[in-house]
């Protein structure tokens, strides 16, 4: 079993990666080869100790340089849940994989676009997060996709491949997708509404009909990720040692609260994998 | 009034002043153009993001590289107190300078170097931390000093000039004391004695009869440095916004817990340097 399983490939994941391979600890870091948005798409980093005025492709390349060198590879997988069981924990991706650790730390950002009014309501009930999960559902359907990124597209492509129609809310730019079936939308909506199940979605303008909505984030919110999650005014709340209220599980960068920094985030994977570290030992004095 | 003063300029001192700086913020920074002596001598920093593998003087030259590059000068004076004066702080210096801020921060680092049993009890009594201040005192008098670091032999010599005999007790390498007063010692005490004053220097295998005995560290305690600090078990407490028990008063770095490491003083200095700008808008409305 692994030590510990990283959520999240920003500052704060990458930092606790770095630290955990300095200990000789086994881990798998999960999140996107590009690292992440936020920061590749930095113009200028300015406060960041060690590298002056740095851009965000500039700090990119030189952590993944650094992720080579430390022989640390990224599993590009989405995690779609973290479960707590008893002295381990199940990760579960949208892939289908499936992998446990000892430990784990969350380092799975904020989301900068807002929940919509209704999105939590009907998550389940015509809301899904998961386009490779429920797309098949659709099968000829009508369907709403809110998207921040432009790096989940192909995840709408694979949504074309079922819905015969796709109203793509899309909060990103350069927007790339030929498929006739899709019909781009600029604009937030207000609210999902429904019966039992969604079925319009309201702008301020007009309503759309639809049969489900997707809801595509670089980032999970972290309470659909790991249940019983310990949040307040959307952070996760953790102790000063980066624990959560789940025994075993720790939580670092923009998700445990501001300022929204690189610096914060990567201090705080590393005190996170320290705290994994002392985890670890006192679980092995128990055993 | 300055918004802030920062005392070190560790790796917590200098990602603090960065922050600041990028803030536009007023403020001073206390501490050696050298930067610290735990980053200068570390041979790899194997876990610090983006940049792999680096030594510790490499570390330190991007840094002081850095630092000219914002602008932002080190003060290298040494701080003897902090003083909270209702809305302000007043720091004093060895030197003898006095500057107010409406906020400070703590960077002060934690000493690696253990109190020796007597320190404290006979501090202004006949135990100094300041040879500025009090080696006139001593003039033709017995003395032992414990100096942690070859940076601080210039006080040494400055003992010199005033006392007869010096007991130097090196905590360092490569001592470069050719006084003739200076005697080399190469062994911790194992405690101070005396009655009303120190008069003792108690070794494993002798004692040595002194009038005063001078400690120089690199970093002053805590609770030496600011009155009424809270400190548990040698780090000062804060919250995870980095704010001590003292309003305006934040600390960062290795002095306010484990783990010692660079990412997280750089990461704790941010979010401090963010809750200074938080504090002092908060202290601007209510004005």
């Amino acid at each position: 079993m692994l030590d510990c399983i990283i959520i999240g490939s920003g500052a704060a994941g990458v930092s606790a990666a770095l630290t955990l391979r300095a200990n000789g600890k086994s881990f798998m870091l999960f999140g996107s080869a590009a690292l992440s948005e936020k920061i590749s798409k930095a113009e200028r980093i300015r406060n960041y100790m060690g590298l002056p005025n740095i851009s965000g492709e500039d700090f990119c390349k030189a952590v993944q340089a650094q992720l080579v060198e430390a022989e640390i590879t990224i599993t590009q997988e989405k995690v779609s849940g973290v479960y707590a069981l008893g002295d381990k924990f199940g990760v579960a991706t949208q892939e289908g994989g499936y992998y446990e650790s000892a430990s784990v730390i969350l380092g799975c950002g904020v989301e900068s676009v807002k929940q919509i009014e209704g999105e939590t309501e009907f998550v389940g009930r015509g809301v899904s997060y998961c386009a490779t999960c429920d797309g098949f559902l659709y099968k000829g359907k009508t369907i709403a996709v809110l998207c921040t990124s432009k790096r989940l597209e192909h995840e709408i492509g694979h949504l074309c491949s079922f819905a015969d129609k796709v109203y793509l809310i899309a909060m990103y730019k350069d927007v790339e997708m030929g498929d006739e079936k899709v019909e781009i939308i600029r604009k937030m909506p207000l609210k999902l509404e429904g019966e039992k199940r969604v079925d319009k979605v309201v702008f301020a303008d007009k309503t759309l009909p639809v049969d489900g909505v997707f809801v595509l984030r670089e980032s999970v919110a972290p309470t659909v990720l790991v249940g019983g999650l310990r949040v307040e005014n959307g952070h996760i709340v953790t102790t000063r040692n980066m624990q959560t209220n789940i025994e075993g599980c720790f939580a670092a960068g923009d998700c445990t609260g501001r300022p929204y920094q690189y610096a914060k985030a990567a201090g705080e994977g590393n005190i996170a994998a320290h705290a994994v570290c002392a985890y670890l030992s006192e679980q092995k004095k128990k055993a």
